[in-house]
């Protein structure tokens, strides 16, 4: 079926660097997580899916781990800066930050370990679809991967810059005239790094860097799930264009077996990739709502000014987008795995063999979507059930909060000399 | 099956203006929404579904996209109100309503565009359909749906007179000496508008037709899916007549599979109007339970005096009853989907082929409903789970508001002098 | 099956009065609810079904409008009171006990018109199961039922009297010099009624009559539900005997064609029952958790002394009690209609013919269970996710109230002299 | 199949006390259960299943139903306490802990009754299931129950001997001058009880064995229903084993009738162990989430030192790991059941029988799982649902109650002298 004219395409496709694979189209995800040490594998930029291998001895497996040690690091100072406290929602924003970020690299170094062997599946499966990809889609899958890693990288690297914005206008503010600009904005945005080291400029700008890094792990992983998601959803695409020839039709058995194959190894595919990165996902929708409701929480606050202002609401939305993107595109593989349930009830019941009954019941009742740790799967109807849980909270916070005066560790009433100790 | 003889009638029936078709059945609803520069599409009074389409250079457009440009205008003006203040739940009352709207009329104008393609494909499935729509119903559909719109309209036409009274009475208690009423009515019910532009009576009329607008575009939102929602269920319920025949019986596989192709299309049509009109649905929703929720938080607050209680109370009655409306009438063709399995369960299982085992299992396994852009389905089960979220939600709030001092922003006490600054 | 043995049976059945017939077992029940005016049908005490009766003009139906009339009456005395005071959650329990009342009345005045058709179906439908009733409980139906009301009714006098202490003991200690205990009490039970009304020794009867009749008619609601849930549930149970003979073994068609045929006529009864009785089951729930979390906010209040604790809390158990009993004995019927897939899986492949797969299937996807308005179903499920519910509302209260002071308008220090006004 | 070589091996298996049947497996935790008076059964150490017996007049049942009077006995005293006061959710504490371990000896002892005639019937079917248990995990059930035991167990004691440190640390900050430090520790360690007796050395070192039992009784009940859960999961793995032989061939009818059998009986088994233990499964859960709930609480206190700091935190995680084990450990139970499922769908539709198309159907219909009462079903979204409502509750908790002042009876600042009153 197909399969003989896509070998021999096989060759033509690669040559021109072409979608012809997702190994190919994920180039482009692969180049952004390597220059942040995230999977840290060799032969991403091979020939072949037979390149990608994970050495432990290897420069970005180095670099990887030295992050780790890094990050790793700034969460335990972080912790510290908590002893003695009382513990609430907001005063874990620093710790739960770096932590996220730690386990996050530690899964990105699990999942490159386990990626080759997933990648060659990936592949073999690919091979033998339908080359529908074409119908998909107006642009090809590598085309749209590239546009999401750059609008994601572009919109996280104006978050950033704003971060840094603010933080430059809060210190101004309270500028002591003995002290410089770099000096007052690292101590502002570090202030647990400097309760226990003296203040240094190599140490700030260390200091910076690891922020840096973490702001973009946080974003690479909703970008990475999104891109998976994307990717998968283009497999069952290709598969229900073709399944679509057949509606209102009778096919041969041979047809619908071919189908229910094509059906069945994406199926088996969307469960592999489920296996290696459900814990990733878990994460990222544990950190997205914990932020999302501290954010939230803020947003009662009168803000100090514009600037404040702009790169607040602006952190948030683009967070919520984020959150909202991971929630659709992920889903979007259970959508499409639900599909050839329409074109199967269109055919004459003459066309209906046992082999099509049985494509049915795999379809009807069978559940193909990623998943967080088996814990809950990513459909549609998660998306409402999250935003209502969110909203309702909202709600209650908005109720119970007195008005102008939230209970939020970092309300500061602008002019109050005290927001610069 | 029938078709023949529909034909047949088919002539007559249009000359009575009977209800043959729902496309004159609705024409009560277009009119309606016309006169408010909603749908705007010519040949809505032809007499063939053919004569139906949308022009962007006609008269209905341009005033549609007037009113667009209009209320879109005042959303920006509520908005620039919010810039500095705190935001809360209460104060952001205008700018929804206003955006709401806003978005309500786009989407009806994206609705017009594609609504006579749809109304093609609507009434080619109808004319197949088993002409039994006279035993559905004592009344026909285009009564029914004419009965709608007139009540509704009248209800909202007595919640808007409710509303100027209410809004005259609280005028008056604040009149100063050289103020007309007009003034003052005007003023006090566009205190966003009269904030940046200078009064005239002029932007004053012009306000109120705006505001008035915006009422009947609220509520007819709701009328619309309503309608379409009894139009689609009454479709259901023609094949349902039909298949009741076979209760208990041994029909034909001609008979059944007639039946499943009639079920078949009436789902497929239900997909079909769900992909134009879930947009609207969703922001229905939305819209519904905001104002539901606001409502009930200044249920709390005691009235200032008789008038504006009874306006509040009608407005918060017939709020609910418009939820309740949607949610009931769209939750019917869910319903109604579901019938022929009692039939299918009572004929002899000698009477069982494999068409009819095909529709049983359609008919189990297949969702036929309305959706919130597939988000949520419009079933009685959606009514349960709303109405419990909004009544937790109540009772916490009602537990946690001390008692007379509701943190509502329009709290005020009567015979306060503050209360018309 | 066994049909011509049963009717040969009949005629002695009825002669022993004994359990032939569930007419017959809910004698008891009628009984309770003739003499509070309720289900006003003659012919409860006939000999056959078929002289049960629903007549306009006799004197049952006079007795029940009446009632009627009068507990409207009160009602509308209760909603009085209200008019200008702030509507919170507490002081709306006069009036929501009457509405309440009077809502049941009338729904039992429509439930009687409808059960003399309804009781001949089902004595149809039952004529022709298996007369397996021995085997399904030690008692039978009519002592179960006779039981059952006794005991509700001797709990329900209990918390009645408890009531009347309270009441006393409440009047005792604001007791004035010129006034008798008894004028005390009506005037502490009655406030609403004697603010209107000047005090009158017969008024004070009459009104404590009322109080009496609705007392009881709020026990009769889950009484009667309850007696309906085992009542078809046993319908269930002797179905599910005769199956059970089944397992693990190979049985003819005929026996599985019996089998499927008494399954859905059950099932049908159920749901032609469900139809003359879901709104009372609606108002039941409704009913309940109001009550529920009524008292559940006043059990946060310290208790005056000994007699009111005992009171409350007698009341808040036998209240709860009753709830879950409307719940877990409605809820069996939807877990006998499951039992026979355990038997179906049991017995040998080469046992299955169509018949047996089509019961499986019948039983599998079909959903039997009475339920509320159609909004919710009575299953085990419901009754976790309603204490869930009332659970985290109470949770939320309790850390929401500060200590000692619940802010519900009964809420009263004693020794307080205030506390006679 | 297989089942005679099975018997072969019967003989040596039993000889080398190796992990033939659970009921060996699990004679750990029979053993522990013993020394504490739970499951007071005699034979658990013989050699044959059939040893097992329950009688009343024993020793164990005697000492059984000592501790269940002394405990009982201690209910009562704490329950006396609460007379008078206001009750709020941390007050009942006392009484919740002795209460819920005075429930859970009872129902062990009523386990202890049936599970005789259950152990038989759990052998039966152990013996003709397939023996691939040393396929299902690197280590046998033997073991991992064994270190199952042992690790709980350890940790349950580290956990008592924190509280015997942190009791007695807080004894010492207000010990007088003539008092103990034994005499210190039981005065503060059992309040309730020395409220009624006198202090005597004697009564408290009897208290403190009652409260030494709760303790263990507490954590066993946990360890009971996870070592249930692991023992069913191994029965269903060994099928699955088996099943997987399976995948993408064509296997003979005799193959698949065979499977049918054995996931048939596993299926039953768990009902029937279901039945003995969900009262268990039920009070578990009310047990852990209610302590969770009261412990989260307590979180928002600032700790008074290091060691009431380890202590809480220990016990917190301790408890919640406890309970996330029992949830985890019981729905691997429905994982498993649902495996058969993808090795199905992989065989060629030519291999597919009605036998085949039977076992589908089951696996995909019904539900195999642990119940509380058959109120939830321990799956793995319950964790999911569980942990979302306790995350809630808590959120809102933190926002409600103001910082430094949680309203718990138990928060008290350090330093003041009416600590130690």
């Amino acid at each position: 079926m197909g399969q003989n004219s896509w070998q021999a395409k096989d060759f033509l496709v690669y040559r021109d660097g072409h979608n012809g694979s997702t190994f190919r189209a994920m180039r482009s995800v692969f180049t952004a997580a390597r220059i942040f040490s995230l999977l840290p594998m060799t032969g991403v930029f091979g020939d072949s899916v037979t390149d990608l291998h994970f050495k432990w001895l290897s420069f970005s497996v180095f670099y990887s781990i030295f992050v780790i040690l890094a990050v790793g690091g700034m969460t335990l100072i972080a912790a510290l800066k908590l002893v003695g406290e009382t513990v609430d929602f907001t005063n874990l924003v620093s710790v739960s930050f770096y932590l996220y970020n730690f386990c996050a690299i530690l899964l990105f170094l699990q999942i490159a370990r386990k990626w080759p062997a997933l990648a060659i599946q990936w592949h073999t499966i690919e091979k033998c679809l339908p080359q529908t990809e074409h119908l998909c889609s107006r642009r090809s899958l590598k085309t749209r991967l590239q546009q999401l890693v750059s609008s994601v990288l572009i919109l996280a690297a104006i978050e950033h810059s704003l971060s840094i914005v603010a933080g430059i206008d809060k210190s101004y503010r309270c500028m002591a005239s003995n002290q410089s600009y770099l000096e007052l904005y690292f101590l502002e945005s570090l202030p647990h790094f400097f309760e226990i080291f003296p203040y240094h400029p190599l140490l700030g700008w260390f200091g910076y860097l690891i922020n840096f890094y973490c702001t973009f792990v946080w974003n690479f992983m909703d970008l990475f799930i999104i891109s998976i998601g994307i990717s998968l959803t283009t497999k069952f695409k290709q598969v229900n264009v073709k399944i679509e020839q057949a509606r209102g039709r009778i096919m041969s058995d041979v047809f619908w077996n071919n189908m229910r194959n094509y059906y069945q190894q994406v199926s088996w595919l969307v469960r592999e990739v489920d296996k290696v990165i459900s814990g990733l996902i878990f994460l990222s929708y544990l950190n997205n709502l914990y932020f999302v409701c501290v954010q939230l929480l803020h947003s009662l606050n009168p803000m100090e000014n514009y600037i404040q202002a702009i790169y607040f609401w602006y952190s948030l939305i683009f967070l919520i987008a984020r959150t909202f993107g991971v929630s659709l595109y992920s889903s979007k593989i259970h959508d499409q795995s639900k599909q050839p349930v329409h074109v199967i009830r269109s055919i004459p019941t003459t066309g209906l063999s046992k082999e099509v009954e049985r494509f049915l019941e795999d379809v009807t009742n069978g559940t193909v979507a990623l998943t967080g740790k088996q814990f809950f799967r990513l459909t549609r109807k998660l998306i409402l059930k999250i935003t209502g849980t969110i909203v309702t909270y909202e709600l209650v916070l908005v109720q119970v909060s007195p008005r102008g005066h939230v209970t939020t560790s970092e309300s500061t009433n602008p002019g109050n000399p005290n927001l610069c100790t």
